[in-house]
């Protein structure tokens, strides 16, 4: 049965999303968060702002919607049956997500202003940070399961370690990932995470 | 004996000197490195532009030079004589240097403009990256000589592993370090880079 729309609602159109969500993540990566606007945004879109203001009630709304909408999705892994090769699929995905163009000096952006901003912050951990890490406690509660993680791991430090140094590597240190680095780096996850 | 001063130069005077350094660190923490400007150091400290010129040659000099003045001296680690000792002594002085007043959202403008300047991430690497990596490093080697570490191990890799996770938890989940994180990180460590 298809969802009612509510009474005077108006039908969201995909393709006029598509055109804003664009508009959104090239406007981020060149001005950034703090310099980012609606009209900006809706000119880039070629809409109107009211196009905007229907989907979303403000910048910080919009702005993290795409974000999120860009980074959850990015953090699906299969169940490879094995910590290693999980761990494998998890820095494979979080060194994807985060050498996508544009999306590195948007992440840096947003990481400042929430330096700035504890409600930003809050945000950010809400629809990127907790559904994110979901993904990565799933990887480790199998390897629980099968008895290769000891249950007594302390699972925000964990997570912490399954990211950490890939954004530490790309974001902060500005460098690239040379050839075997994810390998090397799954290694070490292995023997500091496993039993 | 004394170092000639150049004929010519004016003697900088260390108090001048510190008012600047004070200065500048307010500066970036309240309105970030984009928009730090040399006229706003030069009036909150009290003296005249040409005292900044004086000491350097442009607002990215002075910039860097502040940072990392205040950043590689916290870098200095003791021998404990073992690998789990100085892991906790590491990872003790960088949550000291992320957890400074005003330091971290220093620190996530900075990174947030070196993804926008090839050139700001360079000099960046050379001031305060470099310097505070060779500091980990003496830990990694002695922990080589000691055998508690293998001779082949990434260095690079390790070096990142080190300080990663405690960036990741305070500048980009924002978040606080529980009591025990740090001992937990550090056996986590051991376990990552030991044999």
């Amino acid at each position: 049965m298809p969802r009612r729309t509510p009474s005077g609602a108006a039908v969201l159109q995909p393709e006029i999303t598509r055109s804003i969500t664009e508009a959104v993540l090239c406007e981020l990566a060149e001005r950034g968060y703090a310099r980012l606007s609606m009209e900006a945004v809706a000119k880039r879109a070629g809409v109107g702002k009211s196009a905007l203001y229907r989907r979303w009630t403000s910048k910080k709304d919009m702005a993290l919607a795409v974000v999120a909408e860009f980074s959850v999705g990015r953090a699906e892994f299969v169940d490879t049956g094995s910590l290693e090769g999980d761990i494998r699929e998890s820095v494979e995905a979080i060194a994807q997500w985060l050498t996508h163009p544009r999306f590195s000096s948007i992440l840096a952006d947003l990481v400042a202003e929430m330096a700035r901003s504890p409600e930003l912050s809050d945000v950010v951990e809400d629809m990127i940070g907790r559904p994110r890490r979901e993904r990565g406690r799933a990887i480790l509660l199998r390897a629980i399961d099968r008895g290769e993680v000891s249950p007594d791991i302390d699972m925000e430090l964990a997570l912490d370690m399954l990211a950490a140094p890939i954004y530490w590597r790309l974001l902060v240190r500005d460098g690239s990932l040379e050839p075997g680095y994810l390998d090397g780096l799954t290694e070490m996850l292995v023997r500091a995470l496993g039993k």
